[in-house]
């Protein structure tokens, strides 16, 4: 099975060609350009370099969010015209989740935090469990889903697994929130290296075949990126109509 | 710390740019075109992309073999072609390290294999273990040192462990040798998915980095790969010297 991946939920902008268990190409950049400047750009590089026919590819896998508005946005309308001009499903792929993914089989807490701004994070809490399976390897098991809160309610819950617990943080939110995470946090904690600490296209790839063996999966009709918040736009217009 | 890391020692052909713990720019190909045609044009392209001005890179990690010959041969030149250009070290990346660095954080054993021809295969054993300084996290363990063997010899090795050792298999050795690693395996194995199993340069920089901190380092004159077995010319020319 052949997937092609995108994310641009945050900083990074990543596109990925993934089959079966084999990455074909990847290409992430992480740097000030708009995504708009640059996804397009670098699914053309790796289609080319990799003589990719776009007809042969059999999903589109995306970072559905949460994340950047106006980067979800990218990300989910480049998604939404492949799948519909190669007449393919789009999968669905919880941002954080995929960012927890950087870190397969690890038994620790794994705790993405995505700045979100306005004292919030995107976050969640994720570990590997064995499949009961003879060699399935590990399964991702949602401990938190994925939700918008300040860093001291999740770090509070970190706390509450007890002091044998582990928790790795990743993500753009640990440079941002690195003292207050070391004031608050009472378990072993630790900082993902730069390999394995940002959005990456080829885990939206790898968690989005698991995904789709499950069936998650959308018509690029039906797609659309969860913002788990309200925009700034709406959230001043339904301040507004409050005030009146 | 500005690194620019490339690998070739595999299938694959891969390039980064990482400063500190942030990967700026990463592309890799797993593609049957052959380094000397990916290798250069791809750092142009990252370069291109994150506007790198080369004269601000601090050193050129490498991934020093074991590998394929030419693929070693590519990336050392280049890598040595950059270092005496900029005047800067090279960092010596141990090839299979580099490739277990993709499961960072994993308690588990970790078996990298490189098919290497002839009935071996580049491997080695590795797992993270929790550094005692706090939110220093996992530093690797080297269990076995990379060496050229059969697969049979490196499974002989995992079952010693016992049989509460998990083990994860990765490289693109699993598919040459999947039926016989589940013929003599004998404790819980399995394989990394698609995003972590195969060589990263944003791995070669992310371990480059720790290597460096520890002092190893080399003049780009200095530099040479290793390939841990003589090359197919070096055996033909020693086994005519012996039937002579």
């Amino acid at each position: 099975m052949k997937i092609l991946a995108l994310d641009s939920s945050g900083l990074v902008a990543s596109a990925a060609i993934v089959e079966d268990d084999i990455t074909i190409a990847e290409y992430t950049i992480n740097y000030k350009k708009t995504h708009s400047q640059t996804l397009l750009p670098m699914l053309a590089e790796l289609k080319r370099m990799a003589e990719l026919d776009l007809h042969t590819v059999d999903a589109v896998a995306v970072a559905k969010g949460p994340g950047s508005f106006t980067g979800l946005r990218i990300g989910s309308a480049t998604a939404k015209g492949l799948g519909f001009a190669l007449d393919i499903p789009i999968i669905p792929v919880p941002t954080v989740d995929a960012l927890a993914y950087n870190l397969y089989g690890s038994g620790r807490l794994i705790c993405p935090l995505m700045d979100a701004r306005r004292n919030q994070v995107y976050t969640g809490l994720y570990t590997f469990r064995r499949n009961a399976e003879v060699s399935a390897g590990y399964d991702m098991v949602v401990v938190e889903e994925q939700c918008a809160v300040s860093v001291d309610q999740i770090v509070e819950k970190i706390n509450e697994y007890g002091t044998d617990t582990e928790v790795l943080f990743l993500g753009d939110g640990v440079s941002v929130y690195r003292d207050r995470i070391a004031e608050l946090t009472k378990v072993y904690y630790s900082f993902a290296p730069a390999c394995c600490n940002r959005q990456r296209a080829a885990c939206v790839a790898a968690l989005g075949a698991v995904l789709y063996r499950r069936g998650i999966v959308e018509t690029a009709q039906a797609h659309a990126p969860e913002y788990l918040r309200l925009s700034q736009a709406e959230r001043e217009r339904a301040e507004k109509k409050e005030s009146l």
